[in-house]
């Protein structure tokens, strides 16, 4: 995989939604080729077209089906709702051998959704591993970003925890941390992917019961 | 239970151990009745001395068997190793009813440390509370703050998330939290736990990766 941003392409799969269009509006902005994926092409390219605007036209990004999307990248971020979670990823898992899964999702159980309820599997994202098998690499990052501040260009006060199945795989979604304009902590093995998911959950508790909207987390102690 | 500090007693089992004697330190400096407890009550009493002359004499502190302490207390802070966790509440159990647990322990499990690795119950706090039973208010807090820092009377740039299994024992909790100089949140139902409990790996992983010694976290967004 290589270092240039110019050759690396990102699949963003329910990238019609908010999160999604989030992340692929700051990596087009930053020259990846981004592949927006929805079950429904059709609001894909819709999609595509509405980040291509806002960036004057210049972005490198294209709306398809979800298999379509995740065959055509390097990188698959998975920003689905996790109601769509296991059919997206069974659905597109022939397409992933040999790349970087990077799962987005957060097992929120309505209505108690500022309680922490994690699947079976430790975390949604340990669920991906099981349901994707070997020879892919699957991290987990960008649970606590908010959507509004990434189309905003806001700078954005929360960091970003990235968790996965191996260092290089962590080191490579770290650079789309970068690239996003945030600050990326190397968070360790994907069996830690249960913080990263639950503070999701704390989060907006807080939101709740201190009257804000973007409560968000940053590592202190640490300087480099 | 009342607001005034000065009525209220504090036990912190293991005690004699560095995070229990900073949260000692901190307690007794803001003017509440501090009970030590060990196993080996001489330990406890010596650790009680070295606490009440880092503070010139003056604090109400003193050192027990860990049931005499929990019997003392209106609170009981819980501040064992976790391989000493389950016979330690065993052993407290009966002097627990109508009061608060404090669970601070962390449940590491060598050699992977900076791994997430939570016991069947879901977290330690929620381990105690299966141990406990009915009638005892659990929380879980204070897991991520350095006892250098508690013992230093440097500023702790950690904030203290505090779970619990009501909201009016997490509040009394905050009003410990704020006792000891530090900042704190309410993180919602003791099913949250395993995100705080969790959050010690991480910041293991982190201290190893980037070289510090004292990674923590702050809660951002929030403006109160």
């Amino acid at each position: 995989m290589s270092d240039s941003p110019l050759l690396l392409s990102i699949a963003v799969l329910g990238g019609t939604g908010k999160e999604g269009k989030g992340l692929a509006y700051r990596w087009a902005k930053a020259g990846y080729h981004i592949h927006i994926g929805s079950r429904d092409p059709e609001k894909a390219k819709a999609a595509a077209t509405e980040v291509s605007e806002m960036l004057g036209g210049e972005a490198m990004i294209e709306g398809l089906g979800n298999a379509d999307a995740a065959r055509a990248a390097n990188i698959v971020v998975l920003t689905v709702p996790y109601s769509a979670h296991k059919d997206t990823l069974e659905s597109v898992k022939s397409e992933l051998k040999g790349k970087i899964l990077v799962d987005v999702s957060v097992p929120l159980m309505p209505p108690k959704v500022a309680t922490v309820q994690m699947p079976g599997a430790g975390s949604a994202a340990q669920e991906a591993k099981q349901i994707v098998g070997e020879g892919v690499e699957v991290c987990a990052a960008f649970q606590n970003i908010s959507h509004e501040l990434l189309l905003d260009n806001a700078e954005v006060e929360c960091d970003v925890l990235v968790t996965g199945t191996s260092k290089e795989a962590r080191g490579e979604v770290l650079k789309l941390v970068e690239a996003a304009g945030l600050r990326g902590w190397d968070a360790g093995p994907l069996e830690n992917s249960v913080v990263l998911e639950g503070l999701t959950s704390v989060l907006i508790g807080i939101n709740r019961k201190y009257g804000s909207t973007n409560a968000g987390i940053k590592i202190t102690g640490v300087s480099s």
